[in-house]
């Protein structure tokens, strides 16, 4: 029998921003926790919507059509195929909610790539 | 461009319980919230996994090898085809993530099953 994962216990063991840690699995949804900080890089994800619960701070993601703060207790959903780039003033802690299998940086690459499928 | 979706603000706009809400998709899969309190049915889902992560309160899983009590801020996934009992004993706030079409009560039916992907 599984345990309840606390998103605050698993923020507790990791410090590295831009790098998504696995919590969970619902059939072949990650539910991923990350620290994000600063601007990222605009990038897409041509197949699949992406998900952000923002647990802590405030995510801004911009859109080439403008942009839209996320607070605290809220959730956004990035379709798919759309230009974003997330941006966070002073860390933010979020829950990514996306397929298993899904790059951070989409097509975009670069250095901010993060390994994939890492589980804490 | 949408908008972000606060928990506590849909929340604010119902006060029914054991009838979950969708309140946003990514792809196949729906984010509902819900309004606990007191015993559910006995159900399984047979084709899918199911994620519950507390807002507010505390949900306690009763399960066939023992129970969990999942607290605020925490997830929990239960497996597909495994026989689970949510109660709460005073009202709690859930979001359930699951894919399109689940039905609340799964194979057990009954006088608790919701109407299915009802938008607020």
């Amino acid at each position: 029998m599984a345990e309840p994962i606390s998103l605050l216990d698993k923020f507790a063991r990791f410090t590295d921003q831009w790098s998504p840690k696995v919590i969970a699995e619902m059939n072949d949804v990650q539910f991923k926790l990350a620290r994000l900080e600063g601007p990222f890089v605009w990038h897409q994800h041509d197949h699949t919507d992406e998900a952000f619960f923002v647990v802590k701070g405030v995510l801004r993601i911009l859109l080439r059509d403008g942009e839209v703060a996320i607070p605290e207790g809220s959730l956004y959903v990035v379709p798919k195929g759309v230009e974003h780039c997330p941006v966070a003033d002073s860390e933010c802690l979020v829950m990514i909610i996306e397929p298993r299998g899904v790059v951070n940086t989409g097509d975009a690459g670069g250095s901010l790539t993060a390994p994939n499928d890492i589980w804490i």
